[in-house]
């Protein structure tokens, strides 16, 4: 197959990495560049012939690259260079702060208009699958409710939270959604749940030594927004238990949309995922809407679009024909 | 909310009767008419003032509908009707014989862009909401495989099969998916699964009085292409007991794909359907795309169309920046 989609990578944290794994397995893509803010030759690649420039060289690739991968962080970074990439290049990011996203969207939106390209914002799975079916789910059973719940999953932010504690030397967090919520769900209950009530909270602690454990416990579970309300559990493991059983980072979760229709079938929905490498399935999120990113901008579909308005089959590798033949 | 959609209903059986239903629990759509082949008089509708015509009235509707939903059978109905229908409206249908759908797209397309229509052929479940996972796992794991799981499901056709059988007075049938087989897929063995190594089919019988029950078992296990190749279970019952315990049409099923990432780290998408009416779930998704339907004639989009053709976003009766606020 012509490689005709020409990639690029900006920013090469754990998602830039899954994102270069990710387009080595789709056929009809070839990685251009990778761009860092970093030393270029600091950057241990997977591919180690892919090239590498400081970011600030990427004006010059304006025509070489078709879709740009915006994998940023997003408190930071993409609030700038989503707009700024948007004046040169089809991009792709996966902005994730919820409550911001109709502002992100209008910023993107203006430069994206201007220049002509399409910039795809939030996709992922949530921001991303995860919304798709909640929308979906909602449109098809709007007689009913839907519940996400996260988990197990590493979770960065409250894991960097359990670090801030005096004492604590590493550690990490996990979100387990609890079963028994989840079972009130599926059998139709349609409960009103709290995010605390859907999930508890499991840290793994490694103390300082001589360390107070019981105040470090107390000061967790106690933690405003991140711990206080939520049922949290604390266990202290060596170092080395750290090392060897908390190294990945995975996580997943599920979309429950329970409704009813006519005199009062119960209708259920559930979409899950289950997930070894957050990191690695997100930037595989990215990288096949990349490819739709590309297709909408050939048809002319510019300014920023969202996973609710690109039609599912521009995602394919496929033709059009050859899904209607063989996955309808 | 104004009710600007103009809905019609072609066909009034278990799926026409769902339509019916869903349309009443979406605020901006009305029911202008059902269209049937029978004596309209004789229609026992959910809600009685709704206008009822013969078939043959249709075309002075063509004005005063703005979506058609073909509720007919794949066998014989669609084929005749998706063509036909596609001269005068929007349509929407669930057409599922899946090795036809290209030739019935191609006949529906021609009549649609010839009268500036918008046709959306194959929604429901399966194919529909499926197909639609079916494609997109697909698209961002290309290095795993998918599975489709049926069940635990009444059987149309197969419970047809059974009633065909001599001395068999009344019977139903259920397909189930083998759970040993979910968990091989869901661990990522990535196995090759018939469909027979995937469901086993139950079967519940009224037999006739002083039928010969071992015959009746023996010719349900061994018949050719229904059972056969597959673990048949087939159980006596009374006529009161089918009654009382096997009225509902309830369905269901899984799409799981087990895919790779990297250095091989396992990533699992699954999405289920439980559901107590088969029928009443299929019509609320032909709903939903009819909203869908609308939409995408009103931007020029005409021809046939499938569930892969469509942006999410246009199912929902949420404008795009509601979407974006508060499901992304």
């Amino acid at each position: 197959m012509n490689k005709q989609i020409k990639m690029g990578i900006v920013g090469y944290g754990n998602l830039g990495r899954g994102v270069e794994l990710a387009i080595q397995k789709n056929a009809d893509m070839q990685l251009v560049a990778i761009f860092t803010r970093r030393e270029p030759g600091q950057l241990s690649t997977v591919d180690p012939s892919v090239d590498v420039y400081h970011i600030s060289e990427v004006e010059a690739y304006k025509d070489r690259i078709d879709v740009m991968i915006l994998c940023g962080g997003s408190a930071t970074d993409l609030p700038e260079q989503g707009p700024f990439f948007a004046k040169m290049f089809n991009t792709v990011d996966s902005f994730d702060t919820h409550a911001k996203i109709p502002e992100y969207f209008e910023t993107v939106n203006t430069e994206a208009k201007a220049s002509g390209k399409t910039s795809v914002i939030s996709v992922g799975w949530d921001p991303g699958l995860f919304s798709l079916n909640r929308m979906l789910t909602e449109a098809v059973l709007p007689a009913g409710e839907t519940y996400t719940f996260w988990g197990k999953g590493l979770s960065q932010g409250h894991s960097d939270a359990v670090r801030r504690v005096a004492g604590v030397k590493a550690g990490v967090q996990y979100t387990i959604p609890l079963e028994e919520a989840m079972e009130r769900v599926r059998n139709g209950e349609n409960p009103v749940l709290s995010k605390a009530d859907k999930h508890f909270r499991d840290c793994y602690v490694v103390a300082e030594e001589g360390a107070d454990k019981e105040k470090i416990e107390r000061e967790i579970k106690t933690m405003p927004n991140y711990f206080d309300e939520y049922k949290t559990n604390v266990t202290f493991i060596s170092e080395e238990e750290l090392r060897r059983d908390h190294a990945k980072m995975p996580h997943g979760g599920f979309v429950i949309h329970s409704g009813k229709t006519g005199a009062g079938n119960k209708q259920n929905i559930e979409f899950s995922l289950k997930l070894e490498s957050n990191p690695e399935f997100t930037a595989s999120v990215l990288v096949a809407y990349a490819r739709a990113t590309y297709r909408l901008n050939k048809e002319g579909q510019t300014g920023a679009k969202t996973i609710y308005d690109i039609p599912p089959g521009s995602l394919s590798i496929r033709t059009p024909e050859e899904l209607r033949a063989d996955l309808l």
